[in-house]
Formats: structure tokens, sequence, C-alpha cells
């Protein structure tokens, strides 16, 4: 099933199935106020979510028609926002970027970090841009939402605590990131506000591209209107979910409603683009000694969609705007 | 006024107000069931859990006896927990300690990392560890909790933000850091679930001492009986509160309920004692060599408290044991 929030004015919105087609909604407040309330409850509201969104497609339940310029970000606001970096290509082309070595541990130690999860963007919410030199980045990722994950959680058990899947667009602020990592405590000013897709989804949603903990689809960014990128999300996720989850929960728990991210999408295969520009930057200043594309700008626009064997997006479509703001 | 979380069975407990000596409280669940709506809805809320407290010290409302050991963490989980690193004193005893330069803008650049904050320990909770070769170690801290919190909040203004002050113990596991932050992003397998003072309260309730957005007062620990340090928490405080929240702001928002510590409270003068073992560790390895305290094992037992200038418990006393854990 489908699930988002809508706003209705208060902090965390309200909880809607969504049907398959993205069309229409039906509320689920009767079940569960909120996403986080139906997180934290989860063993008794999914079955009964479940039989809502049957209804809802079976037309049982009244489909109101849903403009997704009226939804927050699944979970408006999270307990835990951890961002992955399991994309081994991007870490290898975006450290050449900023002239810094990739770890020594690179293939067996995933690279995680805690990102600001008490203020999210929704699906279509302008970016705002205070200094365009501060270099605005979009990055596309996958994400899981957890369950709650005890400490001590293995590789093996990790499929258990992921309720849903949804994109990200992880916004980074490119030129803050050198001064602040050169500090050794990991980004802070450079990860501002992220967003996330109109649908956070089950994982019966992905049906056969969901396997070992990866999903097998293209994630398709489109910015200005031109295709960006559209890597594979699955063959080169080389710590897949799993993976990433049995690192997090090596010295500490987690609560229902946890996010956590693939890292950006990348593939080694340069024709299948790019999912942020610093990739591109790179790949433009190893070709011909200098990055061409600039940086994000007030009124540049990104999309970001997953799309289904069947061509039907997945997750809605992230779609944002940069506006310049004081 | 003082606020606490009693647990009842929830995830996120419900509020209480408590008596200014600490051994008494009334439930405030007919103003906020919990702390955190508490805070989202604060200038309805505060007036009158202001008048609650009132009432309670005249004996106007009754007053149940405290247990300690039934409080959890103020909130149980926060929607964000930043931690700096204002103590500049502690920056260059602990970086030297794992052979690290502090960074060239040390004086000039707070240094903050995003902790995890789904998960938190009640203020008597057993410290799990799993390994005692990870190196585990406390750090005592003083805190702020903040209102929703604008970008571009200005140093000026950031008093205005902050509602709550408290304790913290920000549980590091020293052993595992060098390792991480050789990999650039920063904390976070070394840092566990946090525990925090079995108080939070507003800021009158600091009188005098706070002053400039730093608490004057004392910071005592004791690690197994034996007072292990109580610097002055003030004037070392190179960054104030304000300062941090300045820093923080410049590229996002906040929610309410966000927590900021201070960092490990550390002083200059060595008899002032330290508030975490990786201090002594490295005045012992200046002074003779090597390290000579180990860092906790099982059964340690650490204490944290501030009292105020009439010797009175402010946030009640964090507590807690070390056990193992397999």
């Amino acid at each position: 099933m489908k699930l988002a929030t809508l706003r209705d004015g208060s902090r965390d919105g309200i909880l809607i199935v969504v049907r398959k087609d993205g069309n229409g909604f039906t509320k689920a407040t009767g079940i569960a106020k909120t996403m986080q309330l139906a997180l934290d409850t989860w063993d008794e509201s999914a079955p009964k979510l479940l039989a809502l969104a049957a209804d809802l497609e079976a037309s049982r339940a009244v489909s109101e028609p849903l403009d997704v310029r009226h939804l927050h970000s699944p979970l408006p606001r999270a307990y835990e926002w951890v961002d992955g970096s399991a994309y081994i290509h991007h870490i290898v082309l975006v450290r050449k970027a900023r002239g810094a070595e990739p770890p020594e541990t690179l293939m067996t130690d995933p690279l995680v970090y805690q990102g600001g999860s008490g203020v999210f963007l929704g699906p279509t919410e302008d970016i705002p841009l205070v200094d365009e030199s501060w270099g605005l980045d979009f990055e596309a990722e996958v994400c899981v939402v957890l369950g709650d994950t005890p400490q001590g959680t293995k590789k093996e058990d990790a499929h258990k605590y992921i309720r849903l899947f949804m994109l990200a667009n992880d916004i980074t602020l490119r030129n803050l990131i050198p001064p602040e990592l050169a500090k050794g405590f990991g980004f802070f000013q450079s990860k501002p506000a992220t967003a996330f897709s109109p649908f956070a989804v089950t994982p019966d949603e992905l049906g056969d591209a969901l396997r070992d903990g990866r999903v097998h689809l293209r994630l398709r960014s489109t910015l200005n209107g031109t295709l960006a990128g559209d890597p594979e999300a699955g063959p080169e996720m080389h710590f897949s979910f799993h993976d990433l989850i049995a690192h997090l929960a090596r010295t500490r728990s987690y609560t229902a409603g946890t996010i956590v991210g693939s890292g950006t999408v990348s593939n080694v295969d340069s024709a299948r683009g790019v999912s942020c520009l610093a990739e591109r930057r790179t790949r433009e200043t190893l070709e011909g000694g200098k990055p061409v594309t600039p940086f994000m700008k007030p009124n540049d626009r990104i999309e970001i969609e997953m799309l289904n064997a069947q061509g039907a997006s997945i997750f809605g479509r992230i779609a944002q705007k940069v506006v310049a703001r004081s």
C-alpha cells in the first residue's frame, strides 16, 4: 500500500492511504492520526491500513482526488534520519571532486551520517537558498522507514524492521562541506532540510524489484525538464539496506519512524547520468579540466521519481524549485 | 518550574510538574500529555504549567511523592539532539589524547555534531555495554531544549528560543572514535544512547547563574562514589548557547523539542577535575607517559548533578550503572 501525509495546518499532518494509481486517497485518521502514530502502533495499525487500502482500490471506500501539492513529506519530522553512502562510485567521484581520499575501509565499513530530522521539506516545497555561493545540489536517494529496531540486529534479520520505502532529495550545500569536514565532526550546516517523496510504500509495492535489501529499479532525476540521470538503484548499492541497518544497530537501538537513506544513487556507466551535480562536475573536471555545470540557482527545478516495470510512479514525484531567500 | 516525564508504559511517558525541592510532583496531563506536546504548544501550555507549578508549591495541588527511578529522560525521544563542543579545553585535551590536531577554526567556528535522538536512556537507567574494549566513557554536559527556531536566528535573538535547561550524560565509546572519524563523516557508532537529567527546568530556575547564554554553576560528576570533577560550567564555555544556536540556524530551522548540548564541561584548572575519563587519561599521559584510569566497566556508577547557590539540586541527579550486555 501507499501511505502519505496530508497537510492540515498541524505540525505532523494527517495520515492518508493513497490509491495505487496515485490519483485518489482516503483519510486513515480513524486508524492512526499521523504517520508516526501508525509506525508507533504498526502491528495493530498495518492490518487495518491494508484493509482500508483494499477498500479504496475496490471503490468500497470513498476516494478523494489527490493533489500532491497538499502533501507533506510522509514524516514531516522524524526522530532520526540516518543517511548512508552505499554507492561506492558516488563516494569515489565526490571525494575526487574535493581532493579527498576515500576511506581505507571503503568496501568493508559503511559510511553513514546522522542528518537533521526535525524539519523536513514537503515533496513539492520550494528549496530556500540564502547564498548561491553555498553551492546548492540535489541528491536523489532511496530510503527505508524502520519500525522499532533493537541494538544488535543482524543483517539476516534486518528485513523484519523495514516498514516503508521512500525517495529522498538529500539537499546539500557543496561548498560548505570542505571546511565543515575539516573540523572532523561530519556534516552539519552543509546539510539543510531534506525532502521526501509524496508516498511511503510498503515493501510489497516494489514486487520483484526488491531483492537482497536493494531496490532494482532506475531512479530518475530531471533538472529543469532535462533528464540528469536514471541510474539503476540495485546492482551498485554496495551495502544493502540490510547491511546499513546492521551497521547502525551495532551500538544502539532505533525507534519506529527512523529513516535510513541509501546515499546518492550512482552507476559507473556514465550513460546513466547522475543523481547529483557534484558527480557531473567531477566528470567534467576529469574530462575537460574544470567543472562546467553550475550548482543550482533560484528558479532551477529538480524532479525525482522511480517508475515500476509497468511505467507507473511508485512513490509519486519529488518536484521542487529553488527560491532565493534573504 | 521543573518539568519531568513519568514512565507509564507508553513510548513518551506523561508530563509532570515537579516541586522545587524535587520530592513531589503533580501530573500535568490535563495541560499537555507529553513533554513534546507541551513544547509543541508552549505559548498556550507554559502559562498553565507555571500556574500548576505555583499551585503545587503552595500545596493547592496534590503532591505525589516522587521516585526518580520512575522518571524517563524529560524527552524520551526527541526530533533532534545536536551536541556542541563549546569548552575549548576539552577539545584540546581529547584531540591530544587521540593524536589529532584541533581544527584551525577552533576559536571562531563552533564544533557541533548531530546525535542520535530516537532512543534516550532515562536518568537512572543502566548503561548497557556489549564490549569493554569499546572504551565506555561518560561526558557531563549542560543542555537546552529549543522552541521552534527559525533559520537565520542571530545570536542576539537566540535566548528567545530557549525553553528549558537539562543536564546530559553524552555516553561515548572512545575506542570507536578514531576509526570512525577517519572515515570523515563524524561520530556514529561511537555515540550510543544519551541520558538526560530527571528534570528539565525553565530559565528562571537558574536565577542569576544564567548569564550571556551560559550557566555559571559547577557541574559535579561522581564516579563510583568519588568526585571526578566539579568544573565551572560558565566562564570557559567559549561558545555560549546563543553562539551555538546561531551556528545551527545558519542553514536550517528547528522544531520545538530540539536539544542542544554544550559539550563536555571542562576547566583549564586541573584542580576542578574532569567531566569525562578521556580528559583524565590525557592528563595522566602528559604527566606519566601513559593513561592509568581505565574506561568504564560493568558495575561502575556515574552520577551527574548541578547544585544552585543554596546547595539544592537543580536538575535532579543522573545516576547510572554500567551493565554487561551480550
